[in-house]
């Protein structure tokens, strides 16, 4: 990779923005961080509404582009560094089980939590994107439960965005801490990235409730 | 391809799968239908739920393996057909672009218009997924107002995704009919593909409407 091809992550500690972050460092990717400090405020402000219009986090710059959503965000980062073997090849018979489990979290279980989140009625069944909790919740522990990964002995980027929202998404009591999920979650938090990037999340975080004054 | 490589779709006609199945005719694919009478509530039998527990369409069966959840689907199939042209390649500058629009279909696009299909009041800006509809739609537009395809001059398959997306949400009154957007979703619609598969979805829809006696 040239200078040029260096990306850049639009950051914040503790967010959705970790696990891109934990991606970056699994597959030894060169990246600049740009941290927000979202308890500022920052991600709303007219200089980041210019980058990403949705004020979101985690984005990516790369050869010119910007690339949003967690989804897209895993699939193209892992897919940038195949010799890091944490994706499969297009010709791979894994492929079009990596890529559903991926969309999944973004279109299917995110939608499920915010509704939990909220306390509010999700849409009936049929209209739901993701029919139902329990029924959404449940085709990814089978999925799970076959271990340790899902798809069996390798990991995949898929696990890593999946360990990192199972970890904290029960940390928050909207998944139910079940043995396959905090197996699997407790598995993904004990590699040495996950580590690194929860420690150092600790002192942004910490930096920024200081500059808060908190 | 061999036998053993044939896609399997399953499918119901005007509904989320027909994006799928114009994206195959579209990308040339041997595929076979697996049609399900939702009139008759066959998605949510024991024999579908096998299938994908979900009991939602579109889904793929290909190489042993089943793939779900529209965003997958569509990069997965574009993406075994790269003579068709519809799909950067992995190397290609707009691969990350192209990721990101077809993620944002699943992850911000359709759950902000469940949210406004529910008539529900939408998580705060900063909890929602999507920020809040206008910004939603207005980054979508911005794209898309470069046209005439979301990467310029070069259809992809996101413009198949996002094309048949437009046309039934404005037909629904979700989406405002903007001359952007008009232009756009007429576009993909006045292509062959969409043309045929429409014509087909109406006979199936009516042969469901004949058995249900309506
Ligand atoms: N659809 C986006 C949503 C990302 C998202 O919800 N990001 C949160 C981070 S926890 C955020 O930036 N929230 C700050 C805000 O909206 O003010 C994705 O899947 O990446
Ligand atoms: N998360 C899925 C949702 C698909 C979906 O909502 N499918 C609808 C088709 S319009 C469905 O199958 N509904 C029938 C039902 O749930 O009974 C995706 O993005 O593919």
């Amino acid at each position: 990779m040239t200078t040029t091809d260096r990306i850049t992550l639009y950051y914040a500690p503790q967010s959705r923005a970790t696990g891109a972050r934990v991606l970056l460092e699994e597959l030894g990717a060169p990246y600049d961080l740009q941290v927000l400090n979202m308890k500022a405020g920052e991600q709303r402000k007219p200089a980041y509404l210019a980058i990403n219009p949705l004020g979101k986090v985690p984005a990516v710059h790369h050869r010119g582009a910007l690339v949003t959503e967690q989804v897209a965000i895993f699939i193209y980062l892992a897919d940038l560094f195949p010799q890091a073997g944490l994706t499969p090849a297009l010709d791979d018979a894994r492929r079009g089980p990596y890529l559903r489990w991926i969309a999944y979290y973004g279109s299917s279980f995110e939608p499920a939590l915010i509704d939990r989140f909220m306390k509010r009625e999700p849409a009936p069944v049929t209209q739901s994107p993701y029919a139902d909790f329990d029924t959404m919740l449940g085709a990814l522990e089978s999925q799970l439960a076959r271990g340790p990964y899902l798809f069996g002995g390798q990991i995949t980027a898929a696990d890593i965005l999946w360990g990192i929202a199972l970890n904290w998404t029960m940390m928050f009591g909207l998944v139910p801490r079940t043995d396959v999920f905090v197996r699997y979650a407790e598995r993904i938090a004990a590699r040495p990235a996950f580590q690194r990037i929860s420690a150092a999340d600790d002192e942004i975080a910490a930096a920024h409730a200081a500059a808060a004054g908190v």
